[in-house]
């Protein structure tokens, strides 16, 4: 395989990433409604070392554990913050209220 | 769905994530050897927007393009990093000085 073949499969591998992303994204908003409905807390630290240990669980190589940990970081960033958008939609003063009254 | 099982959904694709991330850097780790090989440099920036491009491509949301934009930064600083070590395992000495000649 040269260069442009092993693109290609990147490419085809960054679609399915995505693609389990946005998944991803879905579940973690779902669960922001149930947080806001039961009162719950966003950051749940307990949790999110769940998640890690999840990963390094399952983790085959050649990624290094702490390297994943650095992108699932990131992952777990953007979902905190939809899981606030959906449970604090007012916390910036209104900002941006009016998508975030379901 | 309770929030027991939408976390154990996000489980099953936090799997599904690091099998596709260490798949992407297998890929990454052979484009590294092949541009070892003919003198290419490790860092591109239209192979990085092109990687950008697909992304924003494919994506249906609920996540942000930018959202998106700043996990798969996160994916390719780690990967420009596997190259480097393929390309030049001793750049601590001359610091990277193979990107650069390209």
């Amino acid at each position: 395989m040269d260069i442009s073949d092993w693109r290609k499969q990147i490419d085809e591998l960054d679609r399915k990433l995505v693609e389990i992303l946005n998944q991803r994204a879905k579940a973690a908003h779902e669960i922001g409604k149930l947080k806001r409905t039961a009162g719950m807390p966003i950051y749940e630290p307990d949790r999110e070392r769940a998640v890690f240990q999840n990963v390094r669980g399952v983790n085959q190589g050649p990624l290094p554990d702490a390297d994943l940990q650095r992108i699932f970081e990131r992952i777990m960033d953007l979902m905190r913050k939809i899981q606030q958008e959906e449970i604090a939609p007012n916390a910036a003063e209104g900002l941006g209220s009016t998508e975030l009254e379901s």
